[in-house]
């Protein structure tokens, strides 16, 4: 992702706090109560611009999203679209993800995005891939036992290592699609990433992972 | 595949004892013996003309290779290719898989390919598909503990089902490719399907799946 030097984006963020809590380790093991909803709870790692949370917000009122972000320059744009839905159910927090356990609790998150993440290409930055079995074993504390992370990329090398570290991991994949935009799948919410390739042709792929019990 | 009929194929098969051991139950648990051999024993299922089980005996002389097809029609062109290579560590059963278990005993299968199988598009017909988890309890009966199943096929909806077979069963998947003829897997024996299909610009995809210890 091209990023722009946004001098005003801290401001923004500052301003915004309904929409990106401040100091959001205050609400571990809290969210529910934050969100004043005892529904589940969605997290996305790395949401960008925000449009796949956004939407999906929307889609399902019941659900509580909560989209990290670590670059304050691309998380602005997050905010801008969620200001202008106006959903009681989506928040951002401008952290990083290495941070994921101080955010939430052990078993507080039932499901966990992951989209287009960056590909990291080289052997020696596996370690970066969120699907590397480090980044699972974090997920794994703050899932809920047999909770889910739901994969898309149009990068088939990142697939093809993410495939394989859930199942070295002890995950189960179902729902796996080797070219989403030509399968049966109806509903499918893109992200913006996701509209771009798809038009130039890549093939988008797809999978959930679910932990063990 | 399109079956010819060929009256002669019966007698063709009974007179290649040598490469098509008549009732191949009595050498169940007595591999080794037959083939004078102590190597690892290979199992392709469904091995058509037998190209690729012919140039992986040529590749490997210390495994011992059985391709197991139940179509007489088709495996005669597999021992003309076998009698032309002249190979001992190389034989066919012209059988059905379903009988897998009468012709090995526990354990003794060190590795089984699948290459290009029956897709069985119909949801109806998801049993016949020779990665449906009625097949694979089969094949953990027969293959060591760690046992590996190899698979290959161009087939998208085979491959995405197979998968969530493979980890649904418990079996962990390695060595995934998505696009085995634009990867960099160095060795890879076609068979005559891949030829004819990868020409056509078809993606072939590729796993090896191990059961537990």
């Amino acid at each position: 992702m091209r990023l722009r030097n946004k001098p005003w984006a801290a401001e923004k963020i500052a301003n915004s706090p309904n929409i990106v809590p401040p100091n959001p380790s205050e609400y571990r093991g809290e969210w529910a109560a934050y969100f004043n909803h005892n529904g589940p709870i969605h997290v996305e790692v790395g949401t960008g611009k925000g449009k796949f949370l956004t939407e999906m917000a929307q889609a399902y009122p019941d659900v509580c999203f909560i989209g990290i972000e670590k670059f304050d320059s691309v998380i602005v744009s997050a905010i801008e679209r969620a200001e202008k839905a106006n959903l009681p159910n989506l928040v951002f927090l401008n952290e990083d993800v290495q941070e994921l356990r101080s955010f939430f609790a052990e078993g507080e998150i039932d499901q966990l995005y992951l989209n287009f993440s960056d590909p990291w290409p080289k052997v020696r930055h596996a370690k970066r891939r969120l699907t590397h079995e480090g980044f699972l074993s974090m997920y794994q504390e703050v899932l809920k036992p047999k909770g889910e992370v739901h994969f898309k990329t149009d990068n088939q090398g990142l697939f093809e290592y993410s495939l394989e570290s859930f199942s070295k991991y002890g995950l189960k994949l179902q729902n796996i699609s080797l070219d989403l935009h030509n399968s049966d799948i109806s509903f499918n919410v893109m992200t913006e990433y996701e509209e771009k390739f798809s038009e130039r042709g890549n093939r988008i792929y797809r999978c959930e992972a679910s932990f063990p019990s």
